[in-house]
Parts: C-alpha cells; sequence; structure tokens
C-alpha cells in the first residue's frame, strides 16, 4: 500500500516542523517540484522542539507525521531538524510512505562544499545532543573532522527579526567564537535548524572573519527538495503549474507575521488543528 | 467543599508555570510560608506559553490546573504572568480552591513602589497583548499612567544565563528606549514574567539610566506569596519547619541546569509526567 501511494501522482506532499521555519523547505520544495500540493503543518502551539527532551520530540513529531498520513500524502518532510535528529527511526517505522529528515540531505550538502574536511555544525540542544550530524557524516566519510555546537537564542533571535545588526552580530560571535574555538580550520558551517538561514548573513560574514578565509554556508533545504524529487521518481507530478500549498498549524499566534519571512512569498492563512 | 480543602492544613499548595521561572515563585512562597508543602509543575514540554494564542494558553493552563487538583492542593498560585493574563477566569471557575494569579499582585506591588504615577510594563506578547495589566491597575486607579511593551528576547536570553553582559544590556537598552520613548517619566518597572528577576540588575540600570532618574523594579513573586498567606488565613500551616517541595515538569530536559537559578537552591529532582 505504500507503493501504492507514492505513485499516486495527485496525492500532496506532507511537510512539517516544530513552528514555521519549516517554511524555508517549502520554499526550496516548490522551486524544485512547482506542480507538487504541499500540506504543512507546524506545530506552533508546543514549539519549539529544540530545548526539548528526544522523548517529548518523538511524542510530538509522530502526531504531526499522522496528522499529514490521514490526508493521503505520498511523502513526508521532517522539516524540524531536532525531530529529524531525534525522530527519524520512530517516524519510518510508522509511516506506510518514504520519510526524509533534514539531517542527512543537509549532511551531504556540506560534504560536497567542503574543500579540507573540516566541519561546524550549529543548531538546536536536542539537534547537537542527538550526535545525528556526526553520525551521518561519519557514515560516509570517517576522516572528516566535524565541530558542533548549540546555540539556543539564534532561534528567538530570527523571530524577533532581529537578524542583521549589532545585537545578532554579538550573538553570531560569542557563539561561533565558541565553535571554532574548537576547530579553526573549519571551511563549511552546516546551519543545523530551519530558523538559520534568516541570520545566514551574519553568520556566514562572522564565521568567515573568525576563520581568515572564506566558509561556506549550507542548510537542509535544497538538499531536501532534491531527496525528494528523487524520492518521487516517475510518482512526481510534472504539472508545470503551481501546486496548491495548504498550511496548518496548532497555534495561529504571529503566523501572519513570521510565516512569510520563511516562504519569501505571501500566504492564504493557516487553518487551525488540535494534535 | 471548596472551603473544607481551603481550611485543611495538612494539604498543599499548588503552584504552576509554564516552566521552570515560577520556581521564583516558589522561593517567595517558602520564605513566607516555611512550613507549607507545596507541589510544583512545570509544563516544560509545552513551554513557552508567551508567544501562544489565548486559546492555547488557556487550554494548557487548565490541563495544569487540574494536575495540582488531582493532588489534593488548598490553593493553586498561577506562576506564569500569560497565564495569569490570559485564563484566570477559566482557572477560576473550574477551582474548587481559591485561585491566585501573577498579574493582580504584581500591579499592587507596583501601585505601592510609583512615587509620580508612571508605570511601565514588560512582559511577554501574550500578557502584553491581553492587557491584563492595564485593566487591573486601571481598576484600582485610573489616575495611573502604564506603558507596556512585550520583550520576547528576554526568557531565551535569561535561560541562556547571559544575563549580566554586553548582550543582554544592549537587549535590555533596545527593548527599554522602546518603552521610555512611550513615556519618559516612568519611575517604576512591572516585571511582568517570571524569567525576568534573573535579568533584574541589568534591566534596573538601563531603566535608571534612560530615565535619568532612579527607577524601581518590581515584581510579582513577593506580592503572591502575600497574597497566598492572606488566602490561607487560619488555614495556614504554621509549623516552622521547612515544609515538602514536590517538582513535577512535562518534560525534563535542561531542568537540572536551569531549575536552581530560579529556585536559589538545590532540588531533589523532578518528576516527569505527561499531560
Amino acid at each position: 500500500m505504500g507503493q501504492d501511494r507514492t505513485t499516486t501522482k495527485r496525492h500532496p506532499i506532507g511537510v512539517f516542523d516544530s513552528g514555521v521555519g519549516g517554511l524555508t523547505v517549502v520554499r526550496a520544495l516548490r522551486a524544485a517540484l512547482p506542480g507538487e500540493d504541499i500540506i504543512y503543518l507546524g506545530d506552533t502551539a508546543r514549539v519549539p522542539y529544540g530545548s526539548k527532551s528526544p522523548r517529548t520530540v518523538e511524542r510530538y513529531s509522530l502526531t504531526c507525521q499522522q496528522f499529514l498520513l490521514d490526508r493521503g500524502v505520498k511523502l513526508v518532510l521532517i522539516a524540524c531538524n531536532t525531530a529529524s535528529a531525534n525522530a527519524l527511526p520512530a517516524l519510518t517505522a510508522s509511516s506506510p510512505v518514504p520519510v526524509i529528515g533534514a539531517v542527512e540531505p543537509g549532511a551531504m550538502s556540506a560534504l560536497a562544499a567542503t574543500r579540507n574536511g573540516h566541519l561546524g555544525v550549529i543548531g538546536t540542544l536536542g539537534t547537537i545532543r542527538s550526535n545525528a550530524y556526526a553520525t551521518a557524516i561519519a557514515a560516509r566519510d570517517p576522516a572528516v573532522k566535524l565541530t558542533a555546537l548549540a546555540c539556543p537564542l539564534l532561534v528567538p533571535l530570527a523571530e524577533e527579526g532581529w537578524t542583521d545588526d549589532e545585537i545578532a552580530r554579538l550573538v553570531a560571535k560569542r557563539y561561533l567564537a565558541q565553535l571554532f574555538a574548537g576547530d579553526k580550520q573549519i571551511d563549511t558551517l552546516v546551519l543545523g535548524c530551519t530558523h538559520y538561514p534568516l541570520l545566514k548573513n551574519v553568520l556566514a560574514d562572522v564565521a568567515t572573519e573568525l576563520a581568515g578565509q572564506p566558509v561556506a554556508v549550507v542548510d537542509s533545504a535544497s538538499a531536501m527538495a532534491e531527496a525528494a524529487k528523487e524520492a518521487l521518481g516517475s510518482g512526481a507530478n510534472r504539472r508545470t503549474g503551481a501546486g496548491r500549498l495548504d498550511c496548518f498549524a496548532t497555534d495561529t499566534s504571529r503566523l501572519d507575521e513570521l510565516a512569510p519571512r520563511f516562504l519569501g512569498e505571501a500566504l492564504t492563512g493557516f487553518e487551525l488543528v488540535d494534535l
């Protein structure tokens, strides 16, 4: 039955995130697969996942995925790095359709970008504690050196919209100085959280300054969209027109303000659901 | 039956909060009523409440209060300002024992402290949007001028432990400059969130600097403890020894690190509960 649903072109792709940050993945997905219908769920009532324990993150992630499966999605994308890092095995085991997490594609992007094999990854506490990036990278290239750091203040900073000013620069500097203290040769920085692309300019500037050489900054969004294209194969909808985007959230506070920043376009609104 | 339970001295006092910040209230409560047993619940799986809609905050608060009522508490203290501001009527209506919120005591402290009747209040988005402080203050003294501002970054800043440095100072300055732009004569600042006492030094310094005169900084914790003492009356437990403190949380991540900062003493641990 999994196979049947996967190859049903009409069915939508499901994307979930702990909040609105995952709309950066929707943006990349719409660019890569414009004909696809997408159902997005932001668990905004229980956001953030990043500071919570693996057990809680897994429990919440399973209810999010079930919501999407109940709506007949042919593929699930876990936009949230924390959920991907802590709940991918449970989500995969309980889904009849393919499930794509954020960590593996982010790790592949980083390996493609590095010139000297010295990577840095920043993310939430939950993502960094899970060691998911380290595991994914070691499985592909054990010679690569990865230095990881949790940066709890970056999500609220991005949500406050203070993304390119003195405070953002000081916060980025305090965190990244710790990262580069671990490995001065880092030439590629992985943004292991869907909120961080909003701070990309500041993070890239500060990283380059600290490294004394250009630092490549990569995130999971485009790589996840490519992975989705590959997973669908002939099951992809080849319409060239724009597919539908239906957005759901578990709490609607601040959505109108925050969502367009991540999606990069206007939204017709979120439907409120209880999970 | 409410009365019976209130006057049952052996029964504990219940305190709940969206997270660990409410331990500042427990601290004040233990100082004011040392003989009382206390049950504390931090809804750390669903924290923060401050950025969420009134409907979600009310729904979560009711499950927290029910947890305490099921354990036979004789009094409920809502340590969380956001929950107090948005859910006090619903909580009072569904409790057989007295319920004390954070807003009313905080407002009384501010009115007692001000010399010129110009107050400022800072809190979460949910607390400020509710207008609960404005309503409480206007009901007691309509001549008092209140200027309010939401400061979303202060909670993560306090949790990160960056409470007395350059970044804390710049963040405080950016927010408080907006507050004082609304009313240059503010002489009393209400910390309308249980996390903010950790930033009290920086906030007081910056406020005094911006005002060009000493600014009093008040919070709800002591006033809530006084209100509890009054509500219990002869139902208070007059033992002089230290009462029990039992702590529950819906997620245990970071508790060992964060809780002692707010309680001001070591903790024997939290018991994990699902709500």
